[in-house]
């Protein structure tokens, strides 16, 4: 393995994920995974910059920040990318109304979006809220619509919980997609309009960047392909063996 | 278009699809279609040897003759190949112990198997039973398997019920096999094995048999792709414009 120092020869910019590297959600929020308060404190002191580029799409960004806020990390809104905000901006610039498939959580990002007489479905990590019925119904609005249009804030497989694995977003895309012989358009990583806006934000280059993130697919792939050089963590849902889908 | 006669040259046994063809499911049990009653005594009376063959995994195959009869069908069990049998004849033969994440419905055709210490999942049309925890809990038991196994009874996209269009299992076989980057073993349509089965108990070779469906992929492609002639009705699920996915 190559030393520390050419790994990171000119980088100028980290972008953190969020879950499953800085913490682990569950009960009671969530818990931090050890040493990350004082790691991101350390990258803060540095000379370096640094974002969080997440895919977080059950909470709303203040409630994320919220929450890291109390497990001890500094970090603010501002600071934070996150999918939500990134579809609204979206739905604007091309006149959509959506039907939401989202947490409650999350509605609150999309307050000033029209959702009435829907013409695109938005679905995001809607945990207990993928019933069967809301899934249906998301299902049924693209059916009826002459050019359906899918969004999904990000496409991961699953993550990590204090009580074990969890499904995440993608697997719905998929079932959605598969449903209606659409594809989705995925906003969040591992798409490249994400992480440009991410880095945009730092103002800082893909080349001279580095994404630190647990999800070999979003953060490490789509960092890479676009240009960035990635870091896996072993912490989150890593897994020794993973097969990339 | 060829002349009926010509189409059916040959012909000497008839696969008929249950849902979409012969009835819609919904409330109450769901309706007979205008005229299959009729229709299916009709070829009970001529020369044609006649076979049910249908993806329904929500009920058992007991539950779902009864049904017919009480909508006016002449049919009985024997006649009738279904998923859930078929599975269960799979799993005696490679020792394998499911994970049922089916309806209660179809449960009682797994009565003789043993789900102890699962080592595979068995998921069918569960319906309302899709709950995220419900799919979490399928999906915790794949990834915890060395091997991990799933059987999918059908992979049709949707079906129509009274109420309208219906997500099937193949959504939730996609979801699932994109979460555990695997591939489903399918048994039902278009599974080459499931109506290798429905011949033999009618005694027909496939280039003698016709299959008449209201699914472009499970009915139609499937039988031709096993050598049989297909004809997709206008009704159940028929529309228009169908993209194959």
């Amino acid at each position: 393995m190559a030393a520390w120092s050419e790994l990171l020869a000119g980088v100028r910019g980290v972008l953190l994920d969020i879950s499953g590297v800085l913490y682990d959600g569950g009960e009671g929020g969530g818990a931090a995974i050890t040493g990350s308060v004082e790691a991101v404190a350390r990258l803060k002191r540095s000379r370096l910059k640094v974002r969080f580029c997440t895919n977080e799409s059950q909470k709303s960004r203040a409630d994320l920040v919220g929450l890291l806020q109390r497990l001890g990390f500094d970090v603010s809104e501002s600071e934070v990318t996150a999918p939500a905000p990134a579809a609204c901006l979206i739905l604007k610039q091309r006149g959509l109304r959506p039907h939401l498939l989202v947490h409650d959580g999350v509605r609150s990002e999309f307050d000033q979006i029209d959702t009435s007489n829907p013409n695109c479905v938005v679905i995001a990590d809607a945990g207990e809220d993928f019933s069967y019925q809301n899934m249906n119904k998301a299902f049924q609005v693209l059916m009826e619509l002459e050019n359906p249009v899918l969004f999904s804030l990000g496409k991961g497989r699953y993550y990590k919980e204090t009580s074990g694995l969890m499904l995440d977003v993608g697997p719905y895309m998929k079932a959605l997609e598969y449903a209606c012989g659409i594809e989705a358009e995925v906003v969040g990583k591992p798409s490249p309009e994400f992480f440009k806006s991410a880095l945009q934000e730092m103002g800082v280059e893909a080349h001279e960047a580095i994404m630190i993130g647990d999800d070999i697919v979003g953060d490490v792939g789509g960092a890479q392909r676009y240009g960035m050089r990635a870091l896996q963590v072993r912490t989150g849902k890593f897994r020794c063996a993973q097969t990339a889908p």
